[in-house]
């Protein structure tokens, strides 16, 4: 064996390390220090390790993203306990093969998503929710059960918003961080009442409860008439997070049917209840401060925002067909907010002495996923790489900051060969993207769009920032709650 | 915030890591020590910090797989770089929903799979090959291409063994590995000529060239009348890896038709060669050395070999009729040896003192998966981990022993929900596991059992020991044989 050039390396590395254990025994002796813990300054970025492809795919060695051995550099980025900021980013629906088609589209297969490529750590969660009659295992969750697991460390039934298999409410991450006395934070690209932005603010046993009127039918047991905590939005409202960006307007106009707000309806009770209530994208741009004294609610559509690249559906036997390139949504225009322009807005208003908590969701990934559109998809992918690399861009500067991104539940669609003689029963389309040659996809769990299934894959998860290791190796989804309460040093009692 | 009980941990942590990291500078002092590298012999094991869900999995926080704060545990998981042995196990498609699928069967959806889930350190690498004509990139590779990409470091087009996209060939790991002195293995459940094990010990333009007959028609440019180097079969025995275990048996009744041995049948020129042939578990197990003197070769079937677990192939409406468990083999029997002993057999063999390379493949987990055979794939994971466990047993006594575990691409399955009402396009299946609800599964890129298509989604690749660190983050299949090389310390021009 040749050892010479790696045994320099050796002790290179070594003797970085050293210095990085000797920083941290350092910090100790003052620790709370507002640059935030961190094994060492630069280094302990440790974005950027892996890159995109670094040559000619197809010679000898161009593919490769690891230019040298990183472990010294995984190592760096393993930093110190202790945050306090978390910000949360969810793409719905969003595990490997959304990815790797977001990927291959947009940035080419040897290409890197901006921000979710450039996290260091990396692990995988399992997903399962539970079965409301069995009480057993349910290998598909959807996103209510799903979000349900990481905002409470509690699994619970598809369907089911913030409430454990016997609709008991279970306290939310956004809830605990808010008592705390942390500001908090929660956008999305779909309506607020959707189940992940609902889970961190609601505890209703269905999750179309959106306002009083459906409450009443499809979950009584919460409606305020009959003592419960009333509807997602009336929750929403109540549990008054400092910041929310999403849509679904349209329930604002429902009027509430019991307690303070009666007669009200849920767009004069945000007013009362102190809300800055914004609707565009300048309208967002302009504002300045969002406390417990003035939260901001910004909603910008009726129901979910317009996804920013149009539809091209997939079809039966797509494969046959001339491959295409996605397009600009023209639905989407500048009076709506992007959602990495939405994350550096929340983070912005949020930053504060005392740290936050903040969950952003790029939501469609899903909802184009079960429409069978994968430009839709993708578009909702890139929307999430942008929320990412806001986030990233903040915890590079505020080191003391924790960066999760991660999906909630595997999706239907997978990348296939684009062989027109392979006969694929379900729907397919081919796409040109970035390289140039066309690229399958293949929705594959329904003949009808708007119907495609979540499938049941663990799911990967990944971070940076104090704690991040957390989320390596196999861990499951309800282990977030418990690892950000603990990494922001929450008292989950404390109301 | 409440940072008390955090502090505590902080503190406990970080004066660890101080005494890791001052181990570490000691270690250096007498580097080549024959235990290893290691940060610190106990915790560095790093083995086991996710666990399976540590209780009942419906109440808060009974569905957690950590129990508390594992960044001290990732941290001492980051070894010293450098390995004195690597131990490559490969799961022929098998990602992220076919792991979950084994595990929610057979250890139940809040279990934990030996071996596979113990792995301390996690990523993700992209997967796709080229294509031969426009040299763009092939978004769905076959097992040659992904071969050829770890073993050799060099992309190329589906099909091909050991060639880059011009039909070059490509020095392996494991022919450097023995030039360089080590012993090697090549350890397989399918055929030895199959792609898979072939990219470590061949060169050919097309994948089917498993004998002098096929190889005349399919690349008669490596064909031996030719000037090439021979058919699969011809250049693994030329290769001579100390320990070759798998399938294929059929190919050796073939004749040489030009060169050294010319007119001899393979199991001839095997037998000129000086190889030890072994065909049975019972011959396996009476092995007691392997060196290049007498190199094993074990062929254990005439193709591949059977798979532990009997067929149950998912059909149209499959998620309509009653879910059932999953059965052995009845062609499985005690002559056939299992992945996990063949594993645990190749190492005691290759065990010495300058170093071993040995890849492991569990081959048709793949092959099940084409077949639309969810118990067949389940049943193969099943030995895959059995096979992780063997090198990790191994790798915790040995510390200087490198452990990777990944799979070659995504494939077609996907984990759906068992509702009959749900009209799915493509085959299904419904079994009944470890928890005892039915789990759904999907087949949906082909209507023929056989047909099943792999899919283009980043995989999974995780790892234990010296450069483990190395798989973290997004990272390209061609990455490995970089880092593998180099941990080796192997001088990847030496003839």
């Amino acid at each position: 064996m040749v050892q010479n050039r790696l045994e320099t390396k050796k002790i290179r590395r070594a003797g970085a390390l050293t210095v990085a254990a000797i920083g941290l025994s350092a910090l100790l002796a003052g620790c709370g220090s507002d640059s935030g813990p961190g094994v060492d300054g630069d280094t302990a970025a440790g974005v950027d390790i892996s890159r995109a492809a670094t040559g000619d795919v197809t010679a000898h060695g161009g593919a490769r993203r690891l230019t040298e051995d990183q472990t010294q550099a995984i190592a760096d980025s393993i930093q110190q306990t202790g945050a306090k900021n978390v910000i949360l980013v969810i793409g719905d629906g969003t595990a490997n093969q959304e990815l790797t088609l977001a990927r291959d589209y947009q940035w080419g297969a040897g290409g890197q998503i901006p921000g979710i490529d450039q996290l260091p750590l990396t692990g995988d969660y399992t997903t399962y929710s539970i079965n409301k009659d069995t009480r057993k295992p349910d290998y598909t969750t959807d996103s209510a059960a799903s979000g349900t697991g990481w905002a409470t460390g509690t699994k619970t039934y598809n369907g089911a918003v913030g409430v454990d298999v016997n609709g008991k409410p279970q306290r939310s991450i956004l809830e605990i961080a808010r008592a705390n006395g942390l500001r908090t934070g929660d956008v999305t690209t779909t309506e607020l009442q959707d189940a992940t932005p609902a889970v961190q603010v609601a505890h209703v046993t269905q999750r179309k409860c959106y306002g009083p009127k459906e409450t009443a039918e499809k979950c009584p047991e919460n409606a305020l008439e009959n003592g419960g905590a009333g509807s997602i939005t009336e929750q929403l409202l109540a549990a008054r997070p400092d910041v929310t960006f999403g849509g679904g307007w349209a329930t604002f106009a429902q009027t509430a049917t019991a307690g303070e707000y009666r007669g009200q309806t849920l767009e004069a009770q945000a007013k009362s209840r102190g809300y800055q209530i914004v609707r565009s994208a300048d309208e967002m741009n302009a504002l300045d401060e969002a406390n417990q004294d003035k939260p901001v609610l910004g909603v910008f559509a009726d129901g979910n925002l317009p996804r920013i690249w149009d539809k091209a559906t997939a079809v039966p036997g797509g494969v046959k067909q001339p491959a295409v390139k996605c397009a600009d949504n023209p639905a989407f225009t500048a009076a709506t907010p992007k959602l990495g322009d939405m994350t550096r807005k929340a983070i912005d208003l949020l930053d504060n002495d005392k740290g936050f908590f903040l969950q952003v969701e790029s939501g469609s990934v899903d909802k184009a996923n079960h429409d069978a559109d994968p430009c839709g998809q993708i578009g909702e992918t890139v929307q999430l790489s942008d929320a990412v690399t806001a986030a990233l861009d903040f915890a590079k500067k505020q080191k003391d900051t924790l960066v999760i991104v991660t999906g909630d539940h595997a999706h239907t669609s997978q990348i296939v060969e684009p062989d027109p003689e392979l006969p694929m029963p379900g729907l397919t389309k081919l796409l040109i993207g970035r390289d140039g040659d066309p690229i399958a996809v293949n929705y594959g769990t329904s003949l009808v769009p708007g119907e495609e299934q979540h499938t049941g894959g663990q799911v990967r998860i990944a971070a940076y920032g104090p704690g991040a290791a957390n989320v390596v190796g196999l861990t499951d989804q309800t282990d977030p709650f418990f690892y950000i309460t603990d990494q922001l040093g929450l008292d989950r009692e404390k109301k």
